[in-house]
């Protein structure tokens, strides 16, 4: 995924998104069972009767990547549009029931998709099913209803992107990342073009893209799969298909022969901080190695403060404050490798990015320490022990896996191809995606005169964008 | 215009363009006619009988920016292909018979419209508006052609823009200037997109949008406003216009917090060079004062090696070998302002760079010379004198105008906008295209080891892609 918009409470840490929720077996595991209904929805079931709880997903495959230009953020203002209701539903009527019963619920979107999800005691489950169920088919979207949100949005987008330095400065790196692909638009949508959409616009794409052929349903937790199944059929079972699923082709990044660089100065910064970001290939079906290199590459270079490669020429002799290497393949199309830096309180940034350059070609030259290699794999294999304890996290798996192109043999064999990844896999990807010029590196600097620096804690280089 | 892609032969030099083809009078001129067909075809008429020649344009009001994402490059494939008959045209047809009667043809695309022009003998002037008339209504995109004019444009891309460091940094340039307005898209299409582009979307491009009514007819020449008129009816005035025109919408760029830098370097660049370029308003209908305060200080500013201010600043003094200013209106939506710069052999390029920040910051502090700018605005109006003695140009400054959303009017009353200009009115246009950061700064390098500079012609910054 590319930073996905999600709420906090879903906020995978990367050890748990680099670890699916399965032994290392490239079967289908006991607990899962997936099956595709007559109108297209297909479904995965986790069995996970630990808890009396379950949790159902409904991930449709449209995202921010797939507006038309000039309407970006319609994708996101729909999420909101979801919840006001349908002819059996009033608006705000979905949440408050599964308030009302104990339960919890949120949607997000990002550029490939547009989820929703409730978390609710087991006995519970028809009763989200069917609410879902129905503003899948009979959302109405009221003359009262649609500016007022268009309004909420706006808010939203003020709160949390224009009145943040760091999200308009990874608004703007986002897009000189990409020329030429919509990734390069902010899921959120431009804020004038925000202003813009109408109730028409958000019934078409309604129309056009919430459809069961075009969804994904996860039921996860303590329901057996002969129910989960009875239950889908029931409530989704008779929903039709609004026409094909057609190919998701969008437009691709050409090649690049540029370095580029970006910088925003804000008196509200704490410190400098730099982002650099590469283009890199993302986990596709049946071709994730590629995929698999580069999560374990990101995870030696920059997973752990103390025992990463980055961590330990950088930050434990002082040169750095923080460092980090990132990279999530799920995502429909190619996506990014990223290195982030905090130089020291009161240094020269260009000498802590100077000094970054130098440990990546050091890096380049030496190769994969075996032990260093060993010691990533083996906390990979436990993150993914540990994340089997979360049915949500594995229905997220699952969902967000299906929903950016993979199939569910994809998502259960992962573990197994992460395991297998080389030294050699490692170093061919690194050169792949560090050994050229070219990408974006961005700095995002105080005001100067510097103010007294706060102390702050690492920055995370790719915030996720909170929606809902 | 934004970098039109049009022809040497067509090439005006800046102070052509600089200067309308007009005596400083806001009235019709004596012999321009200005009509439109019932059809809703739009015509300009400009007598001219000093030759017995005449010059047709027909200007489509559609251009690579309003291209669909994903099929860059349709609008300039389909220029070609316009190029392959009808049921009376052969292939290649129109060109050779204009050709056989002792004329000449071409065509160009840019991001705001396409067009065709003929320029022959004036009692053949029936010949070629009866065949630009045949392929407005009639065009036959053959199996046999449609592939093969396909290879045929990416030739062109390989040999224009895959080959040539320049073009390749423009294009790069161009797509960070613009974050989401399509003017990011190279004209001539993204390689991949031109690949995959169809015979199916070359027919939906041509029915959709080569209409009358989408149309701007230009006769100059030896030619009365009454014979034209009656040609016009007679060769155009039975074509139907394929429904409404629509408002031309595309996406505007949002604000922008970062500066930008992009770099480059080739072996095959012989000396260093630099182009800086921000946003800056277009020329609008009714509303054209910022941008002919902006072309005064284009020229102000660059517009002389020896007069003007970063002439005089920069390359009398040796701190630049070359250095330009460059601004251009006729553009449908916000376009680009640039500064360029050569630093002198040899020398540091980041030195040459901060002498350019330090002459644009004293300029900005001391204001304009009232004797310059008097020089430049009697440069301004020899230039317009000049240049009415070109039917071509005349003719192109009309189709270009009214095919950027401007009226006759508006082009007839460019030379006094441009008289009025004050001090004043230049040194705030500067400060909001100078004053503060932003923008984006490139600089196409040798490689290193820097190869012996060989000497060279001062760069053009915005050099014209060649198409036809």
């Amino acid at each position: 995924m590319r930073r996905p918009t999600i709420r906090p409470a879903l906020m995978l840490s990367s050890a748990l998104v680099l670890g699916s929720a399965f032994s290392a077996l490239a079967e289908m595991p006991e607990d899962v069972t997936h099956f595709t209904l007559d109108n297209g929805l297909e479904a995965v079931v986790i069995e996970d009767d630990r808890a009396p709880v379950v949790v159902q997903m409904v991930w449709y495959k449209i995202g921010a990547a797939d507006e038309v230009p000039g309407k970006s953020g319609i994708a996101h203002y729909l999420e909101h549009l979801m919840f006001k209701g349908t002819d059996k539903l009033a608006p705000g009527e979905l949440s408050k029931t599964v308030t009302a019963n104990g339960g919890s619920d949120n949607a997000f979107t990002s550029w490939d998709y547009t989820a929703y999800f409730q978390r609710i005691a087991s006995d519970r489950l028809p009763l989200v099913m069917g609410m879902e169920a129905d503003r899948m088919a009979n959302l109405k979207i009221s003359d009262d209803d649609w500016q007022a949100e268009r309004q909420v949005v706006l808010a939203e987008r003020a709160q949390r992107i224009d009145s943040d330095p760091a999200a308009l400065f990874n608004e703007e790196m986002n897009a000189i990342v990409f020329d030429n692909h919509p990734y390069s638009r902010p899921i959120i949508g431009w804020k004038d073009e925000i202003a813009d959409l109408t109730r028409e616009d958000a019934i078409d794409w309604y129309d056009t893209h919430y459809s069961p052929n075009e969804a994904i349903l996860v039921i996860a937790g303590d329901v057996t799969p002969e129910e989960a199944r009875r239950l889908a059929e029931e409530n989704y079972g008779a929903i039709p298909a609004k026409g094909e699923a057609e190919p998701r082709m969008r437009p691709q990044e050409p090649t690049k022969q540029t370095e580029r660089r970006i910088s925003m100065t804000d008196p509200r910064v704490a410190q400098p901080r730099m982002i650099r970001s590469v283009l890199a290939p993302e986990r596709n079906a049946g071709d994730q190695e590629k995929a698999a290199a580069l999560t374990v590459l990101a995870d030696l270079l920059g997973g752990s403060t103390q025992t990463s490669v980055l961590g330990r020429k950088l930050m434990l002799t002082g040169k750095a404050l923080w460092v980090g290497a990132s990279y999530d393949g799920l995502s429909l199309d190619p996506t990014e490798f990223t290195l982030s830096l905090v130089p020291p309180q009161g240094s020269d940034p260009a000498k802590a990015e100077a000094a970054l350059d130098e440990a990546i070609a050091t890096f380049l030259k030496d190769g994969v320490d075996e032990a260093d290699l060993e010691r990533v794999k083996t906390r990979i294999r436990a993150a993914q022990v540990y994340a089997k304890d979360s049915a949500h996290a594995r229905a997220y798996d699952y969902g967000q896996g299906l929903a950016t192109g993979l199939t569910v043999e994809d998502v259960n064999d992962w573990p197994d191809i992460l395991s297998a990844v080389t030294a050699d896999d490692v170093m061919t990807a690194a050169r792949e995606v560090l050994g050229e010029g070219g990408g974006v590196t961005g700095w995002l600097m105080p005001e100067p005169p510097e103010e007294p620096m706060a102390k702050s804690a690492p920055p995370k280089p790719q915030t996720p964008e909170v929606q809902g």
